[in-house]
């Protein structure tokens, strides 16, 4: 049993999760939902594989797989299992048609336009189908004890190897070497993986905030982005830090401070409460005193949980609220082309009031001696 | 320039490859299509991103994307570019519908059913959406000869790195420090990544055919499976071997030479113009010979290029029939709950004459002293 502060922390049990969201469904009227996007499946079976639908109803919930799965999904599962030789969507909705349904919910932003058809098809016309757009994944949104435990695991896997890779770092390792061994080492921790592609990215190429690593060394004399997580018992983590390789230029350590201004600015904002969009407000208004806020084109940050980008989102239009057990990354970046970008990123915990960091490492310029 | 068989091997024009899709949805009456499947956009403009839509028509091709991909969608594409703030898939339906379209063609198998709703909002009644399912996955069944010089390419990367790593595996190796080998590995020799999750599965484990590598010793005396690929310059690959720690049990050489005699029986019959489940059905043949047929439960093969499964299918209920020039997988599979499996699986690019074997790593079931 895991320990958190003091307290036992045990796992969820599913059968509540999905009682709760029979709560919300029957607010659409639904009695019964087919859940299809697999992180989603997850949460409310326990079911870890690629592919599965899953049935949620008052009566009996079912969790539909291919034969690949046959073993797996029993020993995973705590509700029925059948499975299926044919199309999973096509089969399963004829098995759940053979029962009358007045109407049953699906998931209207992962169903694809041609599975909406072949269900309205095989339902016929006396059962309606109702799209709830992201239901489940709003349901994700606020953690438990438990998840908040497994994300700090993930968190703290992905800062140690961090901080060993970091120090190992010399101007002829290549961006995509220091990708590899980065992911190399949360592998021997224990993670299936990164939680996203990782990111190495120096000089210029930091300056593209979704850059790949290259086969190119990093070089000195330049800033040195890494944006990485674990994936660790399902549960993802994400954190960016900068190094510099020799001694930084004050146009490096002035673009740093800016960022880590703002970043701080953000954090200062989070708490239970507090509309999203504020937060992330709060970094544009910081980056806009040193005439940065144009180079500073994407959000604030996002959930993380099962998947690496989760509701809420912190950004402009966000029309979400900060609660407390809402796990949320908040990380501005100032990008200017042809010099390089800046990035500073945590994961923290929404509490009532304020943000817990989860990410222990510091968040300095960090300066390699080359 | 790349070479292949003294043949120089050019980059396809990517005009070409819009051309020939305008001249397929020409049947179906649309003017223009809007690609949203992050391949198929790849594939039509080069945009290696993760979050572009792709319009294309006659008059004018146009990716969208969002602002972190400012530099690099201008960098990599050889169409207009548009970058939006707000929602892609909102702001690029509304650009499309401020000129007049009588019908456009949406990827309805990919698309949601919500990003459909939306665009019927925003097109009104003016213009007709039509479903196209897998247009573009159909186009990219056939591969150029760039294209399987790339295939070429990921799957000798993905050899070279097994061959290595199997000869330095010890009883207490964990499945998942294999994996996490051959991961770091293939990253070292230029792959982005794994093509898939690799799969190291040792004894009973290898009795689920989409095993995840565990924490745990390979141990000796039993079944090893490894099923893994690389994913470089895009383009995947795709294979399983089989080795064993110490001396092997009769039961287990039957259960390899079954499957492998499956896996020759399936190669025999490829070559174009043959249906692709008569290649399924011919490794189904031969393991019901052995009385193995329903230890074998899933499908045959699938095609592989920028994604790892892609059309053909090579199953039971497959309607393709081969054609020169498609990269498929040939991997039969016997498992046996409680005891483990067997799967092999070779990368080939179908001919006119049979199946070019593109994986060079030998079948035989490998034996290391332990």
């Amino acid at each position: 049993m895991l320990q958190l502060r003091g307290l036992p922390v045990v796992p969820d049990p599913r059968p509540s999760r999905r009682a709760r969201l029979l709560e919300t469904l029957a607010l659409s009227k639904a009695e019964a939902m087919l859940v299809s996007h697999p992180p989603n499946v997850r949460y409310l079976s326990g079911f870890t594989g690629s592919n599965a639908l899953l049935l949620v109803s008052p009566k009996k919930s079912v969790l539909y797989t291919d034969p690949r799965y046959n073993f797996q999904a029993s020993a995973e599962c705590d509700c029925a299992v059948k499975v299926l030789t044919g199309s999973t969507w096509t089969d399963a909705v004829k098995d759940i048609a053979r029962k009358p349904i007045s109407r049953i919910a699906l998931e209207a932003a992962r169903v694809t336009h041609q599975q909406w058809l072949v269900a309205s098809a095989v339902f016929g016309k006396k059962t309606k189908l109702t799209g709830v757009g992201t239901l489940v994944d709003r349901q994700r949104m606020v953690k438990s004890a438990f998840e908040i435990e497994l994300i700090r695991r993930s968190v703290l896997l992905a800062s140690k190897v961090y901080e060993k890779a970091i120090r190992k770092v010399k101007p002829e390792t290549t961006e995509l070497a220091l990708a590899a061994t980065i992911d190399f080492e949360m592998r021997k921790l224990g993670a299936s993986g990164p939680s996203f592609e990782t990111i190495v990215a120096s000089g210029e190429h930091s300056g593209l905030p979704h850059a790949r690593p290259r086969p190119v060394q990093v070089g000195r004399d330049r800033l040195l982005l890494v944006d990485m997580g674990a994936c660790l018992d399902g549960y993802a983590s994400d954190m960016t830090r900068m190094a510099y390789l020799g001694r930084p230029t004050a146009k490096a350590t002035d673009l740093h401070s800016a960022v880590l201004e703002a970043q701080l600015a953000a954090l200062g904002m989070v708490r239970a409460g507090v509309q999203a969009c504020k937060v992330d407000e709060a970094a544009r208004q910081s980056l806009k005193k040193r005439k940065l806020d144009k180079a500073f084109m994407h959000s604030t940050g996002h959930g993380l949980g099962l998947e690496i980008h989760e509701d809420p989102r912190i950004g402009r239009t966000s029309a979400d609220t900060l609660e407390a057990g809402m796990v949320i990354t908040i990380e501005p970046g100032a990008y200017l082309e042809g010099y390089g970008g800046v990035r500073i990123e945590d994961t923290i915990l929404v509490t009532e009031t304020g943000a817990e960091i989860l990410t222990p490492t510091a968040k300095e310029l960090l300066v390699l001696a080359s």
